[in-house]
């Protein structure tokens, strides 16, 4: 890499302003760095927005060249979202002028001629959104949207960088677990759930099954949100599985529901003895029902956070992907890209093959893709050999952080130092 | 290693006999890995007891001779109980003579003249009583305990196998996950809950501690076990803590109480809208409170087993005790010692030095180790320098288990092949 810093060369005219956006995951700073690094390469500033589109919003804009390039390279083994990320989504640009008006403002005041946004659907539609305002305020910006979700769930893209990790991290601390249970089962925990992410798509869901290999090896049930979920299917199921197997180790997605369309975990919620509202929870909620209805033994893990941030079990093959889309992004935009987005093309399965294709944002925005019936098995409790095959290479390799000596991960953190404010608070 | 095949080498007079026993671990293995090597060098038979103290009961024995090297080696990287383990807690020896007289029948039977049990408190406790029994009995057999525990609640031993790698993941995930909290504090969550393992220990809970290393890092709030837990002054710290960095990042330990003795989770276990016990935990527990009484949008992990079984984030300082005080206890035991467990000392914190020294089993049988309350600040919410001083070695160096190319650890699962039985059955 040519991390030439800043200073030394003669800037290009304008700068790109980068956003992180939505949930972070494990690997979207390595996105940040690549599109900084790309940026430096070009002999561009780069800006980056502190908290997302708010950042933008509020004129709070971060000046990335003050940052040496080690600490930039340090930003692909970082976990979370280093310039901050937020939960914002603009609404349409009549509802929202005012906002996308603002964000236009801001661009000009800085001399912002692209503006990339790293995020999921949501992002994407409000960088489609700006470009066609852009257009028609006639202020020349080109907007690219960058892919990151650990829902895997964006459409035209293979699968999206942050996924990966998680799915790793997800397999192996189910692999890891499940040993742990077999070991216990004569004496203690028959009944083992793991919840994990994905409120509408079971894509980390599916990937718990990559954890077992043979027959009769965990998960030995997998809860899809695609599904509708039956308790008494799922019972009999437990049941059956720990009179043959000895134990019964379950992989729940957050976002299973009943028939009548309620969450299981809202639908189990309830009041403690204080009187105050229990939080709810997918796996104490099946835990709860398989301890009540068959006598058995549980244990439940909610690993939360924990999995979207685990760095140190990072996929090689998300971590490039993620690299990818942010060289791709800055590539994009510099030769005048504009409302469209660097997406994952799978070229071949084995041996895994991907090169980075261009989409545009309206094909993207707004549209969710979730696992394809054909990755569960009939009984719907299981993944299928298509799901296999799809999923597997996206976990492969291993690319973990330097340990201090200390043995912690060497995690950096930047400086974020401000730019200049140029305008009147603006009044959200 | 001399790792001779059994098969080849003469039969010294009497066997071996390995049992794993209570809540397992990510490096247990390491340990049984290293008795049986040390056996094998040593021409001894090894068996192992199938479920812990369970399969001496049953004469359910195992028979290690029949692994091939490669599969005791892969023993040292591979988390959970290889043999499976057991929580039974055999009585007094009046009690539960029976039982105890059956163990020293089986023994006699299959010439076990060694017995090492690898376990906590109660495990020395059951291996002091066999080996006066065995005196008692006119059976010469040996009994070795040997330290395994999360909780790191061993007296003697400067610190347990097994807890170094559930510190080191601790650590590690809380700072991960610390980094995503900051990211979308602006517009997300608030106050984040991780619960750590420990009912009657702050141990792992102040393994936490070392995720943050400048003041107004996460954790900001560390609940121990060893303090009463106060709900306002624990709100208050939080709001203040809010307040002043943007976010509050709590480690809480599963067994924080009441001033009335009463557990937080059971305390705030209740009913859901089915009419359902809902389990307890109290980080859901935690979380809960502050959204009630803050107003402060929280979230919450519960890491359970993945904690006690993340053989992949494993720390190397604690394999290579596990497998130190397999080899001793063989090498003790072969030497003649009786109702002695191998304990590590410590010899300088730094650098960080250790060795194995030998105590006494009555020594250590049912006593408990507790966080000293000089590990613990002032205010109860944090760990001081001589925790750090105490902890920081026991997380160094990682000891990654061997990757496949389908991107997942690779664990061995033995034959465990039984040994084939001469007694009748005992009706327990």
């Amino acid at each position: 890499m040519n991390a030439t810093p800043e200073t030394t060369a003669p800037k290009a005219a304008g700068k790109l302003l980068y956003a992180q956006s939505g949930g972070v995951t494990a690997v979207i700073n390595a996105t940040a760095a690549a599109v900084i690094e790309t940026c430096r390469k070009h002999r561009i500033t780069a800006y980056a927005a502190r908290n997302g589109i708010l950042g933008a919003l509020r004129e709070d804009l971060i000046d990335t060249t003050r940052e040496t390039p080690a600490a930039i390279r340090a930003l692909k083994h970082t976990p979370g979202g280093a310039f901050g990320s937020c939960r914002v989504k603009l609404k349409s640009l009549q509802d929202d002028r005012a906002r996308y008006e603002r964000l236009i403002e801001v661009f000009r005041a800085h001399d912002i001629r692209w503006f990339l946004y790293n995020g999921g659907n949501d992002s994407a539609d409000t960088a489609l959104k700006l470009s066609k305002l852009g257009k028609a305020m006639d202020y020349g910006i080109r907007c690219i949207g960058v892919p990151k979700t650990v829902d895997n769930d964006l459409v035209v893209t293979d699968c999206c960088p942050g996924f990966g990790s998680v799915a790793k991290y997800t397999a192996v601390s189910l692999r890891e677990c499940a040993l742990d249970v077999l070991s216990m089962m004569d004496t203690s925990t028959k009944v083992f759930v793991m919840e994990v992410m994905g409120r509408h798509a079971g894509w980390i869901a599916a990937s718990a099954g990559l954890a077992g290999e043979r027959k009769d090896d965990a998960p030995h049930v997998i809860l899809f949100p695609e599904l509708v979920f039956e308790e008494e299917k799922f019972l009999a199921r437990v049941r059956e599985t720990v009179d043959r197997v000895g134990c019964c180790v379950v992989a729940a997605s957050e976002g299973i529901k009943y028939a009548d369309g309620k969450f299981v975990a809202d639908a189990h919620a309830g009041t403690d003895a204080f009187g105050h509202t229990q939080l709810g929870g997918v796996a104490p909620a099946l835990a709860g029902m398989v301890r009540d209805k068959l006598k058995l033994k549980t244990h439940w893990a909610m690993p939360d956070y924990l999995q979207r941030s685990a760095r140190h079990i990072a996929s090689k093959a998300d971590l490039e992907q993620a690299l990818a889309v942010g060289r791709a992004a800055v590539e994009l935009a510099l030769a005048g890209g504009n409302a469209v987005m660097p997406v994952i093309t799978r070229t071949s399965d084995s041996p895994y093959r991907w090169k980075i294709e261009t989409a545009k944002l309206d094909q993207i925005a707004n549209r969710e893709k979730k696992l394809p019936r054909s990755f569960i098995t009939k009984d719907g409790f299981g993944i299928t050999a298509a799901a296999r095959k799809y999923l597997s290479p996206l976990i492969r390799g291993e690319a973990p952080p330097p340990y201090g000596k200390n043995g912690l991960p060497e995690y950096v953190t930047l400086k974020n130092a401000a730019v200049r404010k140029k305008l009147p608070a603006f009044e959200m």
